[in-house]
């Protein structure tokens, strides 16, 4: 193989981390703008996220294509073709992140326009542990680093007691003025997104750690202390 | 190539898509088991249902593992390459809809516990219509189905309607009697769960598209008619 086709295959490989960064990024600042968009109840900034998703969009279906390439015409073994298949699966779940944060976006479109109710609730925070989650595990991708994605794996319970705190914090908030129940749930659904970000980043932490040792830690019960 | 190889390599594909309709099958019927059990109020059946999650699991893993050595071991090209790659991603959507499965049962388990609350709900019937959503997605990948696959994306909106009624009919249900709040909160996560399968179907169904047509309809905002 000349040495220029080899240089054309690295710079692709680094093309597709860079994009699945870039990917990553954008959907990251969508949750972040969907979450501004609820605590400022501001319609037009949510619809703005709404109406971003385009460009998450056009990324998925490059990765996409970009991988493809690579495997049609460089039959990549061992290491590379465990990194090219992961960032396959990776953009589906970016994609889904994105999703997400549109649907944080028409519940804050849906709240703007209510009376606001104030239960002792930390959506912000559990956005903020969420994004940090999905950043470290994009960084865990590209930097092949299996410790860092691992911290990412044992994260995911901190958020999930957090929704589990505040499911029941506004069950009790609905049940002791009925006249809350449609706002309480569309909190409870902005919840259960970020729980679900947080799922999507732990399934990327997981796959980095396939990719990396070569063996998957998915289907265990819980994540191991240490690889 | 000598023609034994060939011949392995036939029978090693044959064997992907038997092992994803196989897992198909699996969570399918997970579901149906977990919705028996919930209109049952069968404590029993719903922990079984959870316990069966590590058959899903395994052939998960297998699924990853023959593909990832027919890409390396026969360097497939165009369509095989693309059914490879997209029973890759296929098999993370039958994860997720185990997952479900197992979050159906979960709540099974929990409102077996109390008094039944009978709203006029049809969760029953959305499950049908998930299940049949998803035969259909992977009967199109293992046929190369472009048009069946086409059929399961505009079957989507019928149970998004679904679930949209259901919530609202929820929501009035709460309002007026707080005592069922959490009961209904059950019922509609459950909703929210099939809702879910739904989506994932008619993600297997878009890749499927993808797959045989080679172009993506999976960032349109409305599915075509026909291709």
């Amino acid at each position: 193989m000349p040495i220029h086709t080899d240089r054309t295959y690295e710079l692709q490989l680094e093309k597709l981390r860079a994009s699945v960064l870039e990917m990553g990024g954008l959907v990251e600042d969508q949750i972040a703008q969907a979450m501004r968009a609820l605590t400022a109840r501001d319609q037009t900034l949510a619809r703005a996220t709404i109406e971003r998703d385009h460009m998450v969009n056009r990324l998925d279906v490059e990765i996409d294509d970009l991988a493809l390439k690579l495997l049609a015409l460089h039959q990549p073994a061992a290491r590379d073709l465990r990194l090219i298949t992961t960032a396959l699966k990776v953009t589906t779940d970016l994609e889904r992140i994105g999703d997400l944060a549109e649907h944080i976006a028409e519940r804050a479109t849906e709240l703007a326009g209510e009376l606001p109710i104030k239960p002792s609730i930390d959506l912000p925070r559990m956005a903020e542990l969420a994004r940090d989650m999905l950043r470290r595990s994009l960084d865990a991708f590209v930097r092949e680093d299996e410790k860092l994605a691992l911290s990412v794996c044992n994260a995911d319970d901190t958020i999930d007691q957090l929704h589990g705190q505040l499911f029941r914090e506004l069950v009790e908030f609905m049940a002791e003025d009925p006249r809350t129940v449609s706002r309480a749930m569309r909190l409870l659904f902005v919840s259960k997104y970020l729980e679900r970000v947080g799922d999507h980043a732990t399934n990327i932490a997981e796959m980095v750690i396939f990719m990396v040792k070569g063996r998957s830690i998915r289907h265990l019960d819980r994540p191991p202390r240490e690889l």
